[in-house]
């Protein structure tokens, strides 16, 4: 599909420019996930291991005898699990080594008979048939960080039966004002790096006789960017997220897009829900669904969400766009929040949100207008 | 040279097999030196930018008036300083986006009708003439990580005239016994790690019903690889150099090939000079020399170590072979250590060390053969 060394044609990704060289993407994105360490990390993540494992052992009747493919099977967990929920036959694809110890792990599960581990891009493989199910752990920081779910479009179009079901069915993306430390953290390492910059350049002026004054505009923007314009994963407690959060994305996993989850454009609005409080940016999370279809539902929907939680958090965190300095906001004002998200131009798997926010004070009064760009790196 | 992708063709090389793809290359190696504040960390070595300055400045008979390339010139300091020195021409060759700022540089400083920067692979570029000298900082950890010495010694086929200079003119590598806790550091870190796996493996099977433990044996090889046989960056005291320091390998930047540097394998032997130590690993450290050439020597020598120091210590540090359990050793007793060290085949810019010592003790007592790979990453 696509030419030789692209992961993807523009026709098959509706008419986006062609993916990174394939070389290029193992070297900077697929390579992590062949390390035992790195899977390892994710199914130590309880509340994403028991979503899965209960959407699959809730919903049997969706696997019992059926066919399933499972895109980036990783360690192959939920391969297993499906075999073990009954399916008859499992197609699990990995692009990266990682797909030895999946086969070692189907086997030593004695699941060889059912589950068969598929070493490959889920673009370049093939399949002997369409399956029942197509079931991913897609899902990146934020939802789309990553842009694993392209595979998975490609998966579904290419191997979903027209009756086949989606696992997860669903996904929203959420963003809430929210309070936090990070935004006079990071401003702060931001001024000491300028200063330290400062007496860098005196120092190699006096001692070595060069001026490099020239590149304090280059540098100072480097260091923005990095200190205070690229988002932070983030642990979030309950108590910073200070307005009601609102959705910016819904997806449909059936009939989704590329070109619809390319571009993430919302309007929002937001209250605060908190007296007396200063609004540093805002909280970005999301949430899945394994809903089935409408016309082969699941017994029971389950929920996998990475908001802001006291014991429920997961290896996703939240990604947290900081403003600074923070504005004073009171219960009752209203934030019009307008939300852009691209994927970078230098890395499709990366990107960048222009952020836009106007306060509507309860007494009436309009405060500014923030308006700021951030990278997903 | 070479066919469009690769940095380098089979015979150019001296028959090494060609050069990773210069995509990769450049997304695992070039890109970081494309950020001002790598380069600003690089500028802020005063042992090295002492070294690079007084080399020039105190040998201005080998710039007055002459030409000079600078490989890799980064923020084009070099090149800046080899025109102040009195270069007729100064040709600044730089891979990355990093060459915008050089340029910007050195018109800020006046020398634009001098210097040329050139924005480019060595490898690729044309040059309208041949030059006197040859100037670069290409050291890498431990000398000869990250490779680049490959490109001076093309740059130094196709551009140095007959009669020509390189700066540096020698390098060393040097190794020595040393005595270190993160030895043991490592080796706790390990043993967690491999706990924590078995309690993984527990709650897993427990939990969600999938048997992991076929992946022990993987998993502990990769821990043990990543915490106990990967060399480290560390700033070694003095004290910390429980033996005399030899040389592994000796370098003359004016003949050496690619095929010289690629292997480098020496017999060393080592007397232990402190009382009852304990042997915890090697350090390993480079020194270069700016001597000029026979013909044309230097007029003051200088030389730049990176030998564990008390205040002299560089961005370099040393690069730390732990061994462990330690072995105790007493003044007097000789290391025979054999050192053998070749490029990773899946990056030639990562190195890979087997390193063997035999103890002779004093009381002429042979202790044990210890061997151990280790990997630079």
């Amino acid at each position: 599909m696509g030419s030789g060394d692209r992961t993807g044609s523009a026709e098959m990704n509706g008419g986006a420019p062609a993916a990174v060289d394939k070389g290029v993407d193992f070297a900077q994105y697929f390579c992590t996930y062949g390390y035992l360490y790195h899977q390892k990390e994710m199914l130590c993540d309880k509340v994403r291991m028991d979503a899965y494992f209960n959407a699959i052992f809730k919903n049997k009747h969706h696997f019992l005898g059926k066919t399933v493919l499972d895109v980036g099977t990783g360690s192959g967990i939920l391969a297993i699990w499906s075999a073990q929920a009954g399916a008859r036959k499992v197609y699990a694809v990995e692009a990266t080594k990682m797909s030895e110890h999946a086969r070692a792990l189907v086997k030593a599960n004695n699941l060889q008979d059912v589950v068969e581990v598929i070493e490959g891009s889920i673009e370049d493989i093939t399949l002997p048939e369409k399956v029942d199910v197509i079931i991913s752990e897609w899902m990146g920081y934020f939802l789309l960080r990553e842009s694993m779910f392209d595979s998975v479009i490609c998966a579904r179009d290419r191997w979903l039966k027209p009756t086949g079901v989606m696992y997860p069915s669903h996904a929203s993306m959420w963003v809430a004002p929210i309070r936090s430390q990070l935004g006079e953290q990071k401003m702060n390492d931001y001024e000491t790096s300028m200063e330290d910059w400062h007496y860098f350049l005196e120092d190699t002026e006096t001692n070595y006789g060069v001026d490099m004054s020239v590149l304090t505009k280059s540098f100072s923007e480097e260091q923005e960017k990095y200190y205070l314009q690229t988002s932070l994963w983030n642990c979030l407690h309950p108590h910073q997220v200070i307005g009601n959060p609102s959705t910016v994305k819904e997806i449909d996993c059936l009939t989704a897009t590329i070109k619809d989850i390319s571009e993430v454009r919302s309007h929002i609005t937001s209250s605060i829900t908190i007296c007396s409080s200063r609004l540093c940016g805002f909280g970005g999370w999301f949430d899945v669904h394994f809903r089935g279809r409408m016309e082969d539902l699941a017994q029971e929907e389950v929920e996998l969400t990475t908001a802001p939680s006291v014991d429920g958090n997961t290896h996703w965190g939240q990604q947290v766009f900081l403003l600074y300095p923070p504005v004073s906001v009171n219960e009752g004002d209203n934030l019009n929040v307008s939300f852009s998200m691209t994927r970078s131009k230098e890395n499709h798997r990366l990107l960048e949100v222009d952020l836009g926010c106007e306060i509507h004070q309860a007494s009436g009064k309009h405060l500014q207008t923030l308006e700021k760009k951030f990278y997903i790196d």
